[in-house]
C-alpha cells in the first residue's frame, strides 16, 4: 500500500477552497474543505491560506509538491490570472497551465485557465475542468453538458471540443431572492415539493413572460392561502430553472445531455427534463473536477520525471 | 395666511418614512424623511420613532392631532395589522382606517389598509392611496395605473373601482442584481444609456424565454467586450422592465395608462411603453400619495368636526 501524496488538487471559488492530497492512480489520500473562497480575501491572504491548509501534506519535503488547481483562483482578481482559452477548444491542456507565485519552496501551484466566447460573449472557471473530468472517462461524448450551480452553463461538446456554451444565473437569483428578498419570508427552511417544483418549471416553459410576475406570487399565496414553505420553495426553483430550460430547449430536446454538479441539485435538473421526456445522464460535479485535475497533473508530472 | 398644521400625513414603508405637515386645503407646511423602514424595526420602537419625527409638530397641542398613514405601517409586522380590503373595490374610505395604538395624547394615527386579492393571489400596501389619489384628480378614469417600484403593481381601473391588479419584483430584482450579485462588477455608478435600454426592453419583448440567460451576459459583455457601466446598468434595467411589460402587453395595448411613482424611474416606463406607441400619462407617487391621504383625511376629519 502506496500513502505517498503525489499531487494536491484544488478547487478555489469565490465562495469555497476544497483541496484533496492525491495518491497514485488519482486516490484520495486526504481533503478539506473551508468556506475561505477568493470573494472575501485580499491578495496578500491567498498564499498563507493555501499554506495553512496544506502545511500538513509538506512537512518534511525536500523537493516542491505540485498542486493543480481551477476556478476564480485564476481570475484576474485572483492568485494570477490565468488568461481565457478562446471556444472552440479542448479542456485546457498541460502546456496552458499557469504558475502562480508562491514562497514556499515546498509547493509549486499550477493554475487551470478558464475559457471564454467572443460572441456572444461568456466565461467560465472550473467548469472546464469538470468537462476535462467528464471527458476523461467519455472521451467520444457527442451532445450538451449542463452545468448547474450559482451561474449554470450549458456546454456543446462534439469530438472532445466545447464548441460554445451559455450561461445563466439562475443559482445566484435563486439565492437573492430566497434569502434577501420579500420571498425570504415565504420560502424559508430546506424543504422541498416534487409537484410544486414540476409546476414551477411548467409554467416558465409554458409561458416564459409570466415567470417575474410568478415569482412575486409566491408571497401573496403565502399570505393569503397558507402556502406551505416547501412548496413556495420548490415553486421558486422550478420558476428558475423551469426559464433556463426554455431557453435551452434547442439543446437538449435534440441532444445526448449529461447533467455535471452538486448530486442534489443535477436530480432537480434531472426530474425537470424528465418531465419533458429527456433521457440525462448525471455526473457527480466533485468527482468531475478530480478527474479533470488528475487529467492535467498526469499530463504534467509525466514531462517532469 | 394660515400655517396651522390640520393633520399629518405619513408614508410609511419597509425602507422609509415619510411625514408631512398639513395646513387647510391641502398645503404642506413642513416635511421629514428618514430611512427608518419599518423593516428593520422592532415593535416598541414604532411609536417613539413616530414621536420623535412629528414632535416639533406637537408642540403646545391640548387637542389630539389626526395623521393618516398608509404603508407596511399597517402590515401583520407593522404597528397595528390593518386587515387588507378584497378588490374588486374602490379605495379604502374613512370608516375603514385602523387606529394605532398611541400613549401621547397629542395626537393619533389612523392607518389605511391594503388591497388583497384572492385569484390569483396578490396584495398591496401603499399604492391603493396612490390610487386613491390619481382617482381624486381623474374620478372616471377607465384604463390601467402602472405604479413601478420595488413591487411594481398593475392595476384595472374603471368606474372609481380597482378590479383587478398584478404585481412583478422588478424592482427589488434591480436591485438585487446591480448591488449583490456578480453584476454589481459591471453595473456600478448611477449612469444611463437610453439605446441600452431600449435594447434591453426590445429583447425581453421579444423573447421572454432568453431574459435570464442575457442578464448574465452583461458580465462578459463588460469583463470581454468593454461594455461601459451605464450602458450595462441601462441594459439590465430594460431587461427586467421588457419582462413585466411583456406581460402586462394585453392591458397597456388596449387601454389608457397612467403611470404613478417616481419621476425618473416613471420616464423609464415611459420611454419603453413609448418605443411600442403606448401614450401614457404620468403622475408622481409622492404627490399622489398626498393626494389619497388628503381624501380620506378630509372625510374623516369632516364627520369629527
Amino acid at each position: 500500500m502506496n500513502n505517498k501524496i503525489e499531487w494536491i488538487a484544488l478547487d478555489w471559488g469565490t465562495t469555497h477552497f476544497r483541496a484533496w492530497a492525491m495518491g497514485a492512480g488519482g486516490k484520495v489520500l486526504d481533503q478539506v474543505k473551508s468556506d475561505q473562497g477568493m470573494g472575501n480575501l485580499a491578495p496578500d491572504q491567498f498564499e498563507p491560506i493555501f499554506l495553512s491548509h496544506v502545511e500538513r501534506w509538506l512537512k518534511g519535503r525536500t523537493n516542491p509538491l505540485s498542486a493543480f488547481a481551477c476556478g476564480m483562483v485564476g481570475a484576474k482578481q485572483g492568485w494570477i490570472e490565468a488568461a481565457y482559452i478562446a471556444t472552440p477548444c479542448t479542456p485546457p491542456r498541460n502546456e496552458q497551465l499557469v504558475l502562480a507565485p508562491i514562497g514556499d519552496p515546498r509547493v509549486q501551484v499550477f493554475i487551470v485557465p478558464g475559457l471564454s466566447q467572443n460572441k456572444p460573449a461568456d466565461v467560465m472557471r472550473g467548469e472546464e475542468t469538470q468537462i476535462a473530468g467528464f471527458l476523461a472517462n467519455i472521451p467520444n461524448f457527442d451532445g450538451v453538458a449542463c452545468l448547474p450551480g450559482t451561474h449554470s452553463k450549458w456546454a456543446t461538446i462534439n469530438n472532445g471540443v466545447v464548441k460554445h456554451f451559455t450561461t445563466f444565473m439562475t443559482g445566484e437569483i435563486f439565492g437573492l431572492l430566497a434569502k434577501q428578498s420579500v420571498l425570504r419570508h415565504s420560502v424559508g427552511g430546506r424543504g422541498w415539493d416534487s409537484a410544486a417544483f414540476i409546476s414551477g418549471v411548467k409554467l416558465a416553459m409554458d409561458s416564459p413572460e409570466l415567470v417575474t410576475q410568478e415569482l412575486f406570487a409566491i408571497r401573496p399565496q403565502s399570505m393569503l392561502h397558507d402556502l406551505p414553505a416547501n412548496q413556495a420553495r420548490a415553486r421558486l426553483s422550478g420558476l428558475l430553472i423551469g426559464a433556463e430550460l426554455r431557453a435551452t430547449e434547442h439543446l437538449w430536446s435534440s441532444r445526448d445531455v449529461c447533467i455535471i454538479g452538486d448530486p442534489k441539485l443535477a436530480e432537480h435538473y434531472n426530474a425537470a427534463l424528465k418531465f419533458y421526456n429527456c433521457q440525462a445522464t448525471i455526473a457527480d460535479g466533485d468527482m468531475m473536477t478530480l478527474g479533470g485535475l488528475h487529467a492535467v497533473a498526469v499530463s504534467a508530472l509525466a514531462q517532469v520525471s
